[in-house]
């Protein structure tokens, strides 16, 4: 299965995770998105987030075909400032995660903990640049 | 080769790319670095700028061992807001890339490019979420 995944992950086409939890993956579509969603959290609601934010990325990643990344990070100095790496392989499965039941457990139970939510829709700068995201 | 690659990589020990042109990595210790680097480029300079981030982010991940990802991307809306995800293996990684060739090259040559830059370090926030990050 690793074969699977790392050969055919770089040329574009489906790849297939050794790990028995996770899906295959679609390959980049033209119309994909990679974004930075830039979520400052109420810290009294901090732990609370963390545990919302961690189930919602490892589900994501594991079991939707069209998430191909899903890395949260959060600043050291404030961790209630919360930087997620999120690629989707095309607009149709972006539209396919924000309709999802484990993505609107997120959106809906944390509303009351973020202060605040900018995403930035980015470009790489080098397209030969390549990640891999997956759940240990 | 692709089997070593993901076999190795995933279980914390040296992963070997199947691409010939990547060096094998090091496994992430307890003092590596994740890092977001925030850099506000001169719009002036800023496809100057772009040749000089592509050359030193290629190079440090196919020939740095410690590099482990170099991932650049550029706002949609401004451009020259540039945001880099750098991880390190540790600590000495770190101080042989800066202490690098290309990395100096980089450093210098766009010195007068660069309006602001911001070293912002991060945790992920779920420590069996991984990447993999290469040049195609």
């Amino acid at each position: 299965m690793a074969v699977v995944m790392s050969t055919l992950c770089c040329c574009g086409n489906k790849q297939t995770n050794q790990y028995d939890n996770m899906c295959e993956k679609l390959p980049m579509s033209d119309d994909g998105i990679v974004r930075l969603s830039k979520i400052k959290v109420n810290p009294d609601y901090l732990d609370e987030y963390m545990k919302y934010a961690m189930e919602v990325g490892t589900v994501s990643l594991q079991t939707e075909p069209g998430v191909l990344t899903m890395y949260a990070v959060a600043d050291k100095e404030d961790p209630s400032n919360i930087t997620i790496l999120e690629t989707y392989a095309n607009q149709e499965a972006y539209k396919q995660h924000i309709a999802s039941d484990h993505f609107q457990k997120y959106k809906q139970g944390t509303l009351h903990m973020v202060d605040s939510l900018i995403l930035d829709d980015v470009t790489p700068l080098n397209p030969k640049n390549k990640l891999i995201n997956y759940i240990e």
